[in-house]
């Protein structure tokens, strides 16, 4: 191999462990951590950070880099290597434009925010977390200003979390969204509840149905785990060693769905190609990439009806009491009926996007310095009032049900609408190629979808561009007609059935 | 504040939070990590371990601690910065014998090891743990000639848990012990076992139990966890952080005790004085004092009259079955008596040392090159049969029992036999100070006990050697005398009630 390749992989699989290492005690702060560890904790995520950063920008690696470029280009543009050096090189540039202090302090103070947003949470009390939701904003945009000149303020969050879509490109794809999937919630959402789905559901039963569910998704336990905290999450430390997360209530069944949703990306995760190990590129294209595979497993597969028609009877004989007398029909009804809800992760797939744009929208209001911290409560309820017709009665179920913010991850947001607008289109194209899937998932089998999803996506992990990977994938660019034609569709047959 | 001083606090608290990060790593390797993750978290240890190895011995440590020289010098010799400039030189001037390349590779081949040696117990194969031991031996080994010249190789690994003790000391000691320890096990020890203690003991009632144990001796939940392992142990995260773990079997009751153990090493990290957080002092004097914690609570305290004459109503009313027909004195009787056991950690007090004397000679065979490492079954049967009287029907209750090898942790298994002398030194020093002391435990008051222990020991952490903080806590050296009259009178009262 090059010298000069042996030598930038080597500093890679430093910083990929170090990173790792960091997700490992950011995992454990959520998931066991007891409450006073919490500034202990803070500093040792700053140091780590620090020492990450300082290595992520070494002035070596942009040597290196230029020292690999005939190299790189006598290479296919397809090559895992061809691809590192390009995504290395973007990634180098954009880090060496952020201070270390910057990106410690970001880190340390998280750690406090998230810990005040769950106390806030807990309380219902805004005050709580304002002071620490205005340093974590305050510190986002003196990251922002790091990248100045920029169009939109909006466009470096966004690069984090979406490389090379701007907010513009959001803005016109949401717009395509708003008006109908508020017309599909004005036609079909109503404001009752099946009084079924409010069990009880005794938790040890939801644990063991959620694990027998994602083990035929592909889970397997000697390299996955799933634990229990406040916001469930995904992360990894190991192509053989991912952590998913969930939460469980007696009153509903929302823990199947977040284990498909982290089981989705988890699968991405554990699928990436082990030739990318301990680089940059051994994780997901992007955050919308990402959240297309989470929904796809939670929302396409698990709301479907072939889905249900395999799963249910195990669900009804577990919980004989609250279902025993429901039929599959209302039952598949009652899991993928519009309903008016506070909460985004509890919200149907139509009005969940109308939850995302909300956010998308607030985020831009104090990103560009319109909307104060302090409003912001009054801007999020009246806000819901119009896009979703209900009014906050406190702001546990308002402004303070996400904990995106406490970590400074402004920008995210609007990946999981685009996700979801991805996992309709990736579905058509697996659709295409495996056309007797609805009876694969009617017997419960999900090793063919597994395959082709590990095939076409998990194992490029980040070699391409997002647009790059989508266009790999479904042939042209984001498109929210399918999404919307799917929703469509789901509604209809809904309300005729 | 010196300005040196403050450097070299800011580059001290840099290598506490990655030590202690490392110790989250390893922590949750241990607690939760799944099997395949091993060789991902093999690399991430090993990096860590090399940055911190780098930053340990770094040469302006060395410039910081001789500017501060002066400084040092005009400050009262009981001074936290008096010791912390002290101990920080030592730490210095030994780690930098060490290339970061054989620390790194410490770390990286003991992830491994430990991951064979778990494999090699459950299958009572020696065979599949050899090549590790062979590893982890050479390296320590090749650890021990960075330290030469040397009087005797065992030295330099006893250092690095008993700084200041020599093994021609612990030699003396045990000398003194191994006589009266056999003649003790002769004239008291047994074969059989009292059916009464192998329960069935249900393990969510002796997880309930020891919680609510150690919670009396001073647990807070705010800032301990007590999770389940394969070989418990304690570690700290931070001053709000501790982490005990322990393990479960339905057929005995040694839980309590595991608790009540790791509850002692926890007490100790916990009660540090914060004015020493994030420094090489914040931790216990030495491996030696901290046993003589852990077996202090577990042994002089646990195992006691007056103790089980507060908890044993508890216990009985929690597993009737086994305990309903069992009186205090027999009770008491049967967590004291002296048996023959293959196993260390299930050993009573007495036939404890003869277990730590075994282990302490065949280490220093090992490391003198005198026994090879294929040849250690044999020999670690012949000596069981020597010093315990039994025959070791397979390698899982022999040679394989304890976890300390696979980590290289030579050098360890000596300190917890001066840690149980030393806690009865203690006792007596405290006994002398606090004369209701029987009364209180009878009471299942701990405040006062805990309150002494945490003013005279934990408190200083690790500001003074550890045979200074023996000399101001019991005011002598470490002398077996009081420990083998305490078994002596312990197990003579047995005989007689």
């Amino acid at each position: 191999m090059e010298p000069s390749l042996v030598e930038l992989k080597s500093r890679l699989a430093e910083i990929s462990d170090l990173a790792r290492a960091e997700a490992i005690l950011h995992w454990d702060m959520e998931v066991w951590m007891p409450p006073s560890g919490t500034s202990a904790r803070a500093m040792q995520m700053a140091t780590l950070e620090s020492i990450l950063h300082e290595k992520r920008i070494d002035e070596r690696i942009g040597e290196l880099l230029d020292e690999l470029l005939p190299y790189a280009a006598s290479l296919s543009a397809d090559s895992d290597d061809a691809c590192l050096v390009r995504t290395v090189r973007r990634d180098w540039e954009r880090a060496r434009r952020v201070p270390t202090e910057l990106a410690a302090e970001h880190m340390q103070t998280a750690a406090g925010a998230y810990e005040a947003w769950v106390k806030a949470r807990e309380e219902s009390r805004f005050e709580t977390f304002r002071p620490w939701l205005e340093r974590m904003l305050d510190l986002r945009l003196r990251y922002v200003e790091c990248f100045a000149p920029y169009d939109d303020p909006y466009d470096v969050l966004l690069e984090d979390f979406e490389p090379g879509t701007s907010t513009s490109e959001v803005r016109e794809i949401f717009g395509a969204l708003e008006p109908e999937l508020a017309s599909l919630a004005n036609a079909h959402a109503t404001d009752d509840e099946d009084e079924f789905m409010r069990g009880p559901f005794p938790i040890p039963a939801q644990d063991a149905l959620s694990r027998e569910l994602i083990e035929r998704f592909g889970v397997t336990w000697d390299s996955f785990r799933l634990d229990t905290v406040v916001h469930p999450f995904e992360t990894t430390f190991g192509l053989g060693d991912v952590r998913l997360t969930t939460r469980y209530s007696e009153n509903d069944l929302l823990s199947l769905f977040t284990a498909m949703h982290e089981c989705g990306h988890g699968l991405y995760e554990r699928g990436v190609s082990p030739t990318l190990d301990r680089t940059p590129l051994c994780t997901g294209a992007s955050a919308a990439l990402h959240e297309s595979q989470s929904r796809l497993w939670e929302n396409v597969i698990g709301r479907s009806l072939p889905f249900w028609r395999w799963f249910y009877p195990r669900l009804q004989e577990t919980f004989p009491g609250p279902l025993g007398g429901v039929s599959l029909e209302r039952f598949h009804r009652a899991v993928n009926r519009a309903r008016r809800s506070l909460i985004r992760v509890d919200a149907d797939e139509t009005t969940y996007g109308l939850h995302i744009i909300l956010r998308f929208e607030l985020e831009q209001e104090l990103v560009s310095g319109r909307l104060a911290v302090k409003d912001l409560p009054e801007a999020w309820n009246a806000r819901i009032e119009e896009l979703i017709g209900l009014s906050v009665p406190s702001d546990q179920v308002g402004v303070l049900q996400d904990t995106h913010w406490s970590t400074g991850g402004f920008g995210y947001f609007p990946t999981y609408l685009i996700g979801s607008v991805l996992s309709v289109q990736i579905w058509e194209t697996l659709r295409g190629a495996i056309p007797e899937v609805d009876d694969q998932i009617e017997r419960g089998d999900f090793v063919e979808i597994h395959g082709w999803l590990r095939e076409h996506i998990y194992a490029l992990g980040r070699k391409f561009t997002p647009a790059e990977t989508v266009e790999r994938v479904v042939g042209g660019p984001v498109d929210p007609q399918p999404y919307l034609s799917y929703l469509r569709e789901k509604l209809e047959t809904l309300a005729t059935t």
